[in-house]
């Protein structure tokens, strides 16, 4: 694929797969600070302290949320093609299950190995305590979040991107928290704007959940639609 | 079900379908820190600061972060029973989909309609920005996340908790951000071990998304090897 992500007439989503290039030096700080948000929230499920220190690290953080607050939104005022263009290189970087700036993220760290009909990817990810479902083990759901993500990669990496129709998840083993699981995902086969994708996720050799996608290609008035309605919604 | 969580011999994720009690005076504090660090993750996203602003804002936090590293951490030195006891009733409150205290959560709001063979929950949720995945719209992996932890919580009050097998979300339309999304889910029949689930999510009167959840209730031992591994990893 060589199209230009959010060109005029292309596929908007068509840079999807593809990684984020060198993030711009503003994006490079919201990382730093996304990295020390995230070291925040593991503090907030384990720490000990006092209701006074924690009510003082509060306020320390409220600080800083107000500061922000005062500050330029440009971005939110609704999406302009050059916003569009800016976003969609931006699009991994943002995102809630890759997304370096994206504290909800821990982050996967995803690499395409193979384009095409055959498209194949590898995900790689350490999930922290904030991520604990049954004790020790990483919540099921966001064992199926990782899943969407790297489905939606792999169908991506198709050269059809699309929206996830349909997404199974067979739990084959506890996962455990605080080890580096692989997922891996690939596209099965493509019929129409039908996109069949499969997956597993494995710790050593371990065999911890297996998944299957059905994505639909987008068609650009749907990406038109959604955009008005993302703008409806500000 | 009226069992004490963490009582001895009891399936210990008895009291997963409750909700939390009244919080700690630690918890509650814990749960304002989390709302100032849901306020920034949405600056992070949102924010068109220069970078000299946004370190400013990082160094803010990281002096939280070090203020905190500093002091106790006694829940992370391995679970005793009485941790374990105080940790399965706050079980909700740490959930990285239902709890007010993790800043990952939105959360999700759920209330047990009807318990027992027929158990019945719904939920309430707002997705903002951080959730985004096409534009405009919740990125499919946490509507997949939430479904397992209603459908969860609905295996859970039928009387026989246990941990998911198999999730299966449809897709049916976009599903905005910033719009309360309702969940619902309940229990459809149970075999042996087994408990079948369904749920939907509702935008209005939109239908967005449909799922079922297979739930194999837990064996003791299986805890107490979950527990085992949970330990040996710190």
């Amino acid at each position: 694929m060589t199209q230009e992500p959010g060109g005029a007439g292309t596929n908007h989503f068509g840079g999807f797969h593809i990684q984020a290039g060198p993030l711009s030096d503003q994006d490079v700080a919201r990382v730093e600070l996304a990295d020390e948000i995230r070291a925040m929230i593991r503090e907030i499920i384990s720490t000990d302290a006092t209701i006074a220190e924690i009510r003082q690290v509060r306020d320390l953080v409220r600080s800083g949320v107000e500061s922000l607050v005062a500050k330029s939104h440009a971005g939110a005022q609704g999406m302009n093609e050059a916003a569009l263009a800016e976003r969609s290189k931006n699009f991994l970087a943002r995102s809630p299950v890759l997304g370096t700036i994206n504290p909800i993220a821990v982050p996967l760290v995803i690499a395409v190995l193979q384009e095409g009909a055959n498209a194949t990817v590898e995900g790689r990810i350490t999930f922290t305590e904030p991520y604990e479902g049954a004790p020790g083990c990483v919540h099921g759901g966001f064992i199926a979040s990782a899943f969407d993500e790297v489905l939606g990669v792999a169908q991506s990496a198709s050269g059809q991107p699309g929206m996830t129709a349909n997404l199974t998840v067979d739990y084959r083993s506890p996962t455990p928290l605080l080890r580096e699981l692989v997922f891996r995902g690939w596209c099965e086969k493509v019929e129409g704007r039908k996109i069949f994708t499969r997956g597993t996720l494995h710790h050593g050799d371990t065999l911890c959940a297996e998944s299957s996608g059905l994505f639909i290609s987008m068609r650009p008035e749907l990406f038109e639609r959604l955009l008005a309605m993302r703008n409806s919604n500000q």
